[in-house]
């Protein structure tokens, strides 16, 4: 009888042929299928002796080399390709094998086809998978939602694969169906948010503090041995020590300073908005990135009356710091907070812990701080945001002159800073008594008549405003 | 032979019957009906009198009494009650005949609807109409899209019974199918945007400067006779300078701070992150509201760390107005770019100083203000941005000391100004020669390979990281 895989992979371009390979090299027999023959034999080929390959020619084949309860991987592009694959496999398939989705879904696709699916007495599972090219082959971070029946199947070869921190693996059951790729997405959110805070302390560094791409990398470097300890602190001091052989200008000088986005940030947005979360954070960096990439805009703008660049403030880098550590906690609080939404909305009872643990390490965004994020849900797991707790609270507390003042500087000296400056203003609401939202809110009775809450007494109420001002109960 | 009606409204709610009531006030005769004949009865028992009723008991009498090309308004809510009706009323119509939609609806059920409608010969508009009850009684500004024949028939009525700024009336065709909708989506998303800066300015000169409301009243009421003149801050004086009579209290204290939202702000925003058109200062807005609603996030809040509200500052009410004009500006700036975006997408043609046009009565946001962003674009009706404008760029210059300092101010202070700072912060943006964007981009080759451009050099260019730093041409 021929050998079987123990799990199969379909769709090998960089990030299926790297899972693939991982999986081969823990020892896993895998299955791997292409659309086109050549990708699977060139694989095969060139990785062979990492493990054991059983490369399929037909979708038929690839089943058929598959052990029962089949594992099949699909790493395809999201939205229409990841539907034509699944209509191709789930024919072939039999009650209680299962259909994994490793691409980059919408979690309301995943939720859809999942329940496609277990009407045909599949298993279906959206998995996030985040870490890139590299973590694909070496270890990700990974985040699967689908039945818990599944996940018996399935997670421990997940969890072989994935990258280790502590002795954890960073694979674990996140919820039922879209509860993996809803995670994903936010993760990518708040690496979008993480990101802009970065690109801003760089900006302070730079245009209000005066120093130069290598001095900043050297900065960035000493961040990188404290408490922001993080591949994105670690990758932006290399970049920015990088000097462009061409021209033997600091690399990134010569990058057109316009950032691209591929959806996913947009997407965690949009979905915070239909949840009623606030992460102005998120969206601010995408917003910045969109400001970015329109040129004819900024083109008008440079016109436009402001201080100089030549202006220059007596910015510390330990400011800088304070500012980027207290902006940060804020970004990760208000994602937390939308996983904590999204959970309740379809019923996923996810473990903010866990997702936690399972970013510390494989996926962009991990970091030292997420240890104590970890903590602090293990602490205390339905609180209604991390700002509270012990470390962060204090923590704040010690950067908050710096963070105010850098805000207020970059406001003088005219750098942008909207990611700082949002943050600041989140923390500023959350902390304040009574909000101006009183006389939005009157202001909504008055012109339509939406009525009110009074701080006094229950009830809903309307004042005429045409007839007397008259209030009544309505 | 009977009289018949020019035009007929369904949907007797307070906006369907104040609508009914316009119409025949300038002297139309209106065929009315309402899903229970008991409110088309007494609208015109309580009302005949103010012109011509022909009160219809059922869908066909209705339909039989409007004359040819028949124009049957529906103004029931958005979503399933609207295709509800529509289903109900399209087979009794022929070709040529028209629903007109003024309810709220998301501009992508009205292309959805228009184009199914169009199929059946019959026309369909989707018209926003703001201004609430009174407006719709007495005067509301008109956005309808649709086909250029359905506005030759249509147009007339709407604008008789629309505000009139200057001798010109505040309706006028926007653009096909669901153009009208989305002029009025992002209309009331700048009016969120606005709202939250009159409540950031309300709560910096109570709560910075230390005024009481009655004082705080008088200076919204003589900014109402200068460049800010408008209806929102006209009812921010009347609210603010109100006494609450059960407790003596100013009114704006007794209110519960949570502010609610019926959604337009949020597809608003959801909608620019589709057409990648940054509106930081309706996603801030739209989220202040969230964080006003969330309870126990703002208990928590309240705990935590800052300077407490007895800290003030020598504001005066002049910068706190200056201020408030600069992030006026650049919200409308933002708005009018969106509805720009969307033309473009979807090949609407918008004229963008008629939208401004229409807009300078009858609806919430309508402004002296507004009659500035006509002469703007009417002069330049291609710009990339209002803020070039030789009156708003000035303008800005002018006001732009006192804004940076009330956005550092309220930084010190922790007066929470999340729409001041973020307009701050997208004005710096646009001014900036370079953006750490080019930081973000060289993060995105490093860790996924997303590849960049360069300053120096046409083509696309990947560096190999973790080989030799070697760049390639992708």
């Amino acid at each position: 009888m021929a050998e079987k895989a123990v799990i199969g992979v379909t769709g090998l371009a960089v990030m299926g042929r790297n899972l693939a390979r991982n999986f081969a090299r823990r020892g896993h027999t895998v299955a791997v299928h292409n659309r086109t023959f050549a990708k699977t034999k060139a694989l095969v080929e060139e990785f062979g002796d990492e493990g054991t390959f059983l490369p399929a020619e037909s979708a038929e084949q690839f089943v058929a080399s598959l052990e029962r309860p089949r594992r099949l991987v699909i790493m395809v592009k999201a939205g229409a390709p990841t539907d034509a694959v699944i209509d191709e496999f789930a024919p072939l398939l039999e009650p209680g094998d299962m259909i994994v989705d490793g691409g980059n879904a919408h979690f309301a696709d995943t939720r859809r086809r999942e329940a496609a699916l277990r009407e045909r007495g599949l298993h279906f599972v959206g998995t996030g998978i985040s870490g890139g090219e590299e973590g694909a082959l070496n270890g990700p971070s990974i985040m699967p939602g689908g039945s818990k029946e599944s996940y018996a199947a399935l997670g421990p070869l997940l969890e072989s694969i994935a990258a280790v921190v502590d002795g954890t693996p960073c694979a674990a059951h996140i919820g039922p169906d879209g509860a993996g790729h809803f995670v994903k997405m936010v993760h990518n959110g708040i690496e979008y948010a993480d990101m802009q805070l970065i690109a801003e302390a760089y900006d302070l560094l730079r245009n209000a503090a005066g120093l130069e791409p290598a001095e900043i990398a050297e900065v960035f470097r000493s961040w990188n041995t404290g408490r922001l300890d993080s591949y994105l602190i670690e990758i932006t001091a290399d970049l920015l020590a990088h000097t462009d052989a061409k021209t033997g200008r600091p690399f990134v000088d010569v990058i057109l300073d316009q950032a691209e986005q591929k959806g996913t940030g947009r997407w965690t947005v949009q979905t915070a908005l239909d949840l009623g979360t606030p992460v102005s954070g998120i969206a601010e960096a995408v917003f910045a990135r969109s400001v970015s990439g329109h040129a004819d805009l900024r083109a008008a703008g440079r016109t436009l009356p402001g201080p100089g660049r030549s202006a220059k403030a007596d910015l510390s880098p330990d400011d800088v710091e304070k500012a980027l550590y207290a902006s940060k906690i804020i970004a990760y609080a208000q994602g937390f907070n939308q996983i904590q939404a999204g959970s309740q909305e379809y019923g996923w009872g996810i473990d903010l812990g866990t997702t936690a643990t399972i970013w510390r390490g494989g996926c962009i965004i991990r970091a030292k701080f997420l240890d104590r994020i970890r903590a602090a849900y293990e602490a205390d797991p339905g609180t209604p945001t991390l700002l509270t707790d012990d470390h962060f609270a204090e923590a704040i507390g010690e950067a908050q002159d710096a963070w105010r003042n850098i805000v207020a500087t970059s406001a003088r000296l005219g750098v942008p800073t909207p990611g700082f400056s949002s943050a600041l203003a989140y923390y500023d609401a959350l902390r304040a008594e009574r909000l101006p939202a009183a006389l939005t809110q009157a202001q909504r009775d008055f012109f339509g008549a939406h009525t009110y809450r009074r701080v006094d007494r229950d009830g809903v109420f309307h004042t005429r405003w045409e007839a007397g001002r008259v209030e009544v109960e309505s």
